[in-house]
C-alpha cells in the first residue's frame, strides 16, 4: 500500500500552540506515525505532502506512486491550485482511494467530487463525541467498538448538505444533541472515497488508537482493485464483443 | 384518502393507568382523532381496527378500503393470527401503503416485509428524543422543525438490524447519547412502507402537532399511486411489446 | 409552473438538414411545444434559453423565475460560459430542478453536479431502443408503457461513468444488445436532478407522446418543493433548537 | 471457505434427458465441481446438499460448517420444509453468505429475506443473455468481461419484483429486446446475499467459466466477515459504552 498523507499544514506553520501541542510534527506527521504500526510490510510506503511544497507535493511522480491519498484541510483551501485539484480528481476517476478527513468536507476537491456545498452546522466547545456504527458489515467498521468516545471535539452537525451516500458507515452525537453522518463512502468513477469527520486541529483525536483504525480500514477499503486507467467515450461497432 | 389506524389495544384494555392518562380513547383513537385535522376532505375517511375485534378487524372488506394503513403494536405482535399477516402482506405488494410505528418494528408484517429481526438497543428512562431531519427535500419532513424535540421518550439506539433503507428520512438522538435511525421508507412491489419510530404508550407522543404531522405526511407519501395489482410472473412470447 | 428549455441551438443554426427536418423551430422548439399540452395553466410558464443569446439566455431575471430548467447540449458544451453553469449550480443547489437530456450527458452543469466523467458506450445507426421501467412506483414512470419503443435511436451504452443513482427509473436495450441506465434521479442540495437519455437531433424522438410525458412527469417530480435557499455551515450555540 | 452448493435436483432425478445431458451430475455436481479450482486452498471444502436428503441435506451440522450457501430450485420449492427455512434464514441473519440462483427467485428463503414476490418476465426460447457489469468497481464483476455472452438462455425480463437492491452489478438484456438486473446485492443481518440469475437447467451455462468465475468471487464477497452472531433486542443503561 502506497498512502499519501496530505496536509495544509497552516495551523502548525503560523503557530497556533494547541495545534503544535496536540501535534508537534503536524497533523500530517501524527497521523503518518499512526498509521505506520498498520502498514508496516515490505512494500508499504506512506509519504506526507503539504500545501506549501511545490505543486503542494503532489506531483505527477508522487501521484503515480500514491494508491490512496488522506486530505486535511482547514483555513487553506482556497489556497490550493486549481491544478493540483484537477490532477487529484482525474487520478480519483482513474481509481486512486481518497479519504477526506474533518474540516477537508470543504476542500475543492471533495466539492468537485460531491458537487454540493458540503456545508454543515458546527460548535467548537469540546464536547464529547459518540462515533455508532451504522452499517455492522462495513469493513471500516471492522475492529472498532460502537460507540466510539471522542472525549473532546468540535460538533458538526446536520444538515450537512452532501449527495446520498453509498454507503452510511458511522453516524456520531455530541453532548449538545446534535447528529451527524460522519462516515460516508461514495465512488467517482473507479475511485472510492470515505469522508471521516472525527479529528481536529485543537482535539488530539488523531492519537485515539480506535480513529486510527478506521483511518486504516478506510485506506484498505479505498485502494484500487485493478489497474488505474480513464473513463473515456467509446465508440462500438455492432457486435463488437463477439470478437 | 382511506386510512385504517391499527393498535393492538392490550395495554390500554388491560387498564395500564400511564397509557390510559396518555391516551383515554386508546393511541388508536388518539392518532385517529389527531389525523382529523390532516384529513378533513368529503372523501377522507379515517378509522380504527383492533386485534380484539374479528379478523382483527382487518376484513377482507376493511382492507379493501384502505389507502393507507397505520401499524401500532407491542406486546401482542405474537397473538396476531398468521392469516391476517398473509392478508396485509399481500395487499401491500399490491400497492396499499404502510406506516409501521415505534414498537411495531417488531411486528410480524414488517418482520415479513423487512427479512430481518428489526432488533435494537433500547432504555426507559424518559430521555428526551430529538428528530433531525437527515433528507431536506423529503414529502415527509416538509413543515416540521429540524430538529423535532420529544421532551420525554423510550430510547430506541444502534444498532437497529433493518435493510438499508430506500431512504433516510430521520435520525434521533437521545440524552443518553444514543443515535436512531427514526424514519426510514422501503418499497416492496408497488407498496410503500414507512417506518416512523418516536411513540410510546407511556409518553404523550401521538398528542404532539409535529408527530402527527409526520403521520400525515406520511400517509401522503405512502398512499397508493395506481390501482392496486398483484405482482406475478407473466410468460411473454417475443415482440409481445409491438401489439 | 415555470419552464426553461434551454438548447445550445448549433446543429440548427449550422444548417444540419436533418435536424433542421425532424426539429424546424429547433430541438428547444419542439420540446417547449410538447410540454404545452401538460402545462396548460394560468400559471404555467414555458420559455427557451439557447446558447447564442446574452448570458446563453440565462440570466439572473431568467433563472429567478425558472422553477425546472431543461438542458440539451451536444457539441457546443465547451462553449458554454463557466459564469453561467456557476449561476445554475448555485440555482440547482438551492432549488431549481434540472432535466439533463441526451447528450448533455457531457455538459458541463452535469459533470459539475455528479463529479464524474459521464462518458459512455455509443453507437449511432438508427437502431431500436426500448425503455424499461425499472422503479414502477416512481412518479416519472407514471402513465407510460414499459417498454417505450423508439424506433430509431443513437445508441448509448454502459459503461456509463456516472455515480450510482438515487434511483434507477429506467433502463434501455438495443438492437445491437448494449444496455443502458437511460433514466436516472439525483438529488444535490435542495435541488432534484433527472436525467434522460432518449432524445436526439438526427431522430424525430421529442416527437413521441411516451417521451414527452416522460418529461412532463420529470419536471413535476424535479419542481421546488419548498423555497429556494442556499445551503451555507451555521454556527450554533448549545441548546439552540430549544428557543 | 466452506462452500454448501444446495439443489432440489428433481429435473435431473426425474430424468430430464436434455438436464441429464448438460449436467450429467446434477447441477450441484457441475457448480461444485467449477468451483473446485476456485477454492483448492488447504482449508477449502466443498459440499452439495440436496431436497431428497433428511432435512434436505441442511443440518445444523452442516449448517454450522457453512460459510457461504448456493440455492438452485425450480420446481420444487413448494417442498422445502418450513422448519429448514427457517434455520438457514436465522443462519443468514447471524452471518453466513447466500448465493441465490437463476430460478432460486422465487424460493421460500429469497423470498423470506427480500418480503417480495420476486415475480419476473419470462420466455424459453434459447435466447442469447449479455450480461453487462453496471459497478465496474464491484470485487464480483472483478476479472469478467462485459458483457458475458450466454449463447443460449431462458429468458428473464423485468418488471422484476424484487426490493431496490443494495449494490446493482449486472443488468442483462436478452435477443428479444428484455432488460433483467441479472446480479444484484443485499445485506441482511449480518448476512450478504448475492442473487445471480444467469444459470438454466436447459443450458449448459454453469459450464462457462465467466459465470463460474462471477459465483467464485460472489462467494468470497458474501463469505462472513466476523464470527456469526444473532442479531437480538439488548436493554442499554445508561453510559454503558464508558464501562
Amino acid at each position: 500500500m502506497r498512502i499519501t498523507v496530505w496536509n495544509e499544514n497552516l495551523h502548525e506553520t503560523r503557530g497556533d500552540e494547541v495545534v503544535r501541542a496536540n501535534y508537534p510534527r503536524g497533523i500530517h506527521g501524527a497521523i503518518a506515525e499512526g498509521l505506520a504500526a498498520h502498514f508496516a510490510g515490505g512494500d508499504d510506503v506512506i509519504r506526507t505532502a503539504t500545501l506549501q511544497e511545490p505543486e503542494h507535493g503532489l506531483t505527477d511522480a508522487v501521484l503515480a506512486e500514491t494508491d490512496v491519498l488522506l486530505w486535511w484541510g482547514h483555513i487553506g483551501h482556497a489556497q490550493v491550485a486549481d491544478e493540483v485539484v484537477a490532477k487529484v480528481h482525474e487520478r480519483v476517476l482513474a481509481g486512486m482511494g481518497l479519504l477526506v478527513l474533518h474540516s477537508g468536507h470543504y476542500s475543492k476537491i471533495f466539492q468537485r467530487l460531491t458537487g454540493t456545498t458540503n456545508s454543515l452546522l458546527w460548535r467548537n466547545e469540546g464536547e464529547r463525541e459518540l462515533v455508532w456504527t451504522i452499517d455492522q458489515t462495513h469493513p471500516i467498521a471492522a475492529g472498532v467498538p460502537s460507540p466510539i468516545v471522542v472525549p473532546r471535539q468540535e460538533m458538526y452537525g446536520e444538515p450537512f448538505d452532501i449527495p446520498v451516500p453509498d454507503e452510511l458507515v458511522f453516524v456520531s452525537s455530541f453532548t449538545g444533541g446534535e447528529v451527524f453522518r460522519s462516515g460516508v463512502t461514495y465512488t467517482r468513477g473507479l475511485g472510492r472515497i470515505f469522508y471521516f469527520s472525527p479529528g481536529d486541529q485543537e482535539y488530539p483525536v488523531y492519537h485515539q488508537p480506535e480513529i486510527l483504525q478506521v483511518l486504516a480500514n478506510g485506506i484498505r477499503w479505498a485502494a484500487p482493485r485493478q489497474a488505474l486507467r480513464a473513463q473515456t467515450a467509446q465508440n462500438a461497432p455492432t457486435d463488437w464483443f463477439l470478437t
